[in-house]
């Protein structure tokens, strides 16, 4: 039995981790949240206050840390007590993370791979880059590592698993498809921090398929999908972290990213692109200031956790999982509807950062239940999605299935 | 006799006043030319003699200076022993430049108006908010200023005047039509200083019509113009220096400017400005880097001066003025049209380049015989433009005109 948790970073998807782990504080103990700026911690347990989201009594303290700096963060995690930490800073702090849990021995979770500043898409399988480094210094010390446990990757993982556990016998493909199709009311912006959005699309699009990795280019292959709720929309293949676990989880399969834009985006994505202004690399002005163009763009654009209280419609996020099933051909689409109206009167985040921010919450409840504290670094594929889809519908996150047999409500 | 010629600046322009100035030394004097960076000095120098253009034995030295400095433009002037001025570097430094000429005595002249880097058009006209200050000053000291004397400002100028001296009893209209029809082969580039480029097309509109300043937003107003050699042109009201003294000159026509925009460049041009990247007004990085994003787009896009070896096709640039003639209404075009490849073949800039920085030398030239040496502060359309389109017609800016008569050369 795993207590006190300490979550770090804190932006939109932060504020709605926040928000769940008060819901549940009678399961998780006294709550802790961290970044570099102190003020958007306090801002954050405010709002918490003001919902009057803290289930039971128990502590809710901010504190200051540069999560680049492992010692730092494993003081705070031993000053803390906290025996699960929930990494939702930004993708490049989890390496410095997850040695401070090697280091104290407390459960580590992420939401999105590990980046390295300075390099854009790394040789796939990403994982293999730096979590996976860790994996048996993980088991050795017996420390809980869950990677991608947010939506996608995260839940959508689990619904790969729960395909190939229960629907079919063989799955010969994996198509993730993430539509948002809400709208924010601004003329662009990115809906979680630009420059992981940009750096997610400015490098080569892997996918795995008939057992090698494919290289693409960025709004090179793209498709129409029929949704649910969502109806028609134009989604084109993306590079994605959970291809590059699923593809080892499931290597007879297909595993593809299917992620929705509108011809706005694209348009000024390309400009911004062919501009260089993407670039991760720094270039110096006339006037000698060394600068990093795409620092400059996320300056200039808004912030993603500003545009929730005008944020309307809905995300549909899902697996269309392929294969056979009693020798006949088979086909599952398991998928979640969020509102984004409807997270923002809850927890005051739009859709997007509700959709990332409640999964690693339920984990970390299995967690400090002993479910899923496994003792090792997993994907969340390698888990029993059952527990996780199961508390996910009592949290706001509900599954649903469509397949030969209709659409319908999935309960575990 | 004015003698020995003293450059600022050293870009794509400063290139061809270089070797136009080289090209009529015997007339000039010693050349020199200064800038911050003393190296792109020495380039320009080391491309006059590789084409052989010093027409005469003489000097052409280079020096380093910052041309904010007054006192340093002033020191350098006197150690030149330079008449003239020919101020090509940014429009930031015009002021500075000419307090260096009302101290020391030299003339001065300018291809654009003066900006201040924290400001985007200002209120009209605009030579009234920092050059016609000055008037009296120039005129005390006999100090001769040639305001705007490059090809638009400048010899558009010249062709109103002609108009309305020689075509036309009274002028109701002139329409100022700016087409490039080359092709520099990149995804995108600026013909000259993207900084400069930028701000003419961010702020307001500004044009003088039924004798008052009327404003409209950049793309707001579009027509297709049918010119000479380039045919079938989308241009746009685009605020611009000339419209400024012309209407004060001219108050009882309507001044229009118009330049040529291909979808291509406004739809990057809007997906910059709709993100706040052209703003001239710093923003600070989430690493607390104080950053101007104009500055950054400037670093990231092609330096114009790059352009020229591939450049192709051709610039139309002229007046369309409509007025009466013996009490019937009346309308000419005075135009010129230049190659981009023949003025790389020249003087190794492309067209733009060479139309802007041909006509400052010119200027220079009949500054040196007397004959503009009018010790005072003037906008080109107060001097006579029988001359000045004399000299180009020889230097390699042709005038032609077409009217009811047909399309023809202009001698003068």
């Amino acid at each position: 039995m795993k207590k006190n948790v300490l979550i770090i970073g804190a932006g939109g998807v932060a504020q709605v981790v926040a928000h769940k782990c008060a819901q549940n504080n009678d399961v998780l103990g006294d709550l802790h949240i961290a970044s570099r700026t102190l003020s958007k911690c306090e801002a954050i347990i405010a709002s918490v206050h003001e919902k009057g989201a803290m289930k039971g009594t128990g502590r809710f303290d901010a504190h200051a840390v540069d999560a680049m700096d492992t010692a730092a963060v494993a003081a705070l995690i031993r000053e803390t007590g906290a025996g699960i930490v929930i990494n939702v800073g930004s993708a490049f702090v989890n390496m410095p993370v997850l040695e401070a849990c090697l280091e104290t021995g407390a459960a580590y979770m992420d939401t999105a791979i590990h980046e390295d500043p300075a390099k854009i898409c790394e040789t796939p399988p990403w994982y293999g880059n730096y979590e996976w480094k860790r994996r048996e210094r993980c088991a050795e010390a017996g420390v809980t590592a869950i990677l991608g446990v947010g939506f996608d990757p995260g839940v959508v993982n689990a619904y790969a698993r729960l395909a190939a556990d229960e629907y079919l016998d063989e799955v010969a493909s994996i198509d993730i498809v993430d539509i948002n199709a809400g709208s924010h009311g601004r003329w662009f912006s990115t809906n979680f921090d630009p420059e992981i959005n940009f750096r997610e699309f400015t490098g080569t699009v892997y996918s795995w398929q008939d057992g090698a990795w494919q290289a693409n280019r960025m709004f090179e292959v793209g498709q129409e999908f029929d949704l649910p709720v969502v109806g028609r929309q134009k989604a084109y293949m993306t590079g994605h972290d959970e291809v590059h676990s699923l593809a080892a989880n499931y290597p007879q399969a297909d595993v593809r990213f299917w992620m929705g834009f509108s011809d706005h985006y694209i348009n000024v994505f390309m400009v911004l692109k062919n501009l260089g202004l993407l670039s991760e690399q720094p270039v110096t002005t006339a006037e000698g200031l060394e600068v990093i163009p795409l620092k400059v763009v996320k300056a200039v654009l808004p912030d993603p956790s500003s545009l929730a209280p005008d944020y309307t419609g809905k995300t549909c996020i899902g697996d269309i999982v392929k294969g056979t099933k009693d020798g006949q051909p088979a086909e599952v689409f398991i998928y979640n509807v969020a509102d984004h109206a409807e997270a923002y009167a809850e927890v005051g985040s739009q859709g997007i950062s509700y959709t990332a921010g409640v999964p690693p919450v339920a984990a970390a409840i299995l967690v400090a239940e002993g479910t899923w504290d496994v003792k090792k670094m997993v994907n969340v594929e390698e888990l029993d999605p059952k527990p996780f889809l199961a508390l996910l519908n009592r949290m706001g996150l509900p599954t649903r299935i469509k397949d030969a047999a209709g659409d319908r409500a999935l309960e575990f």
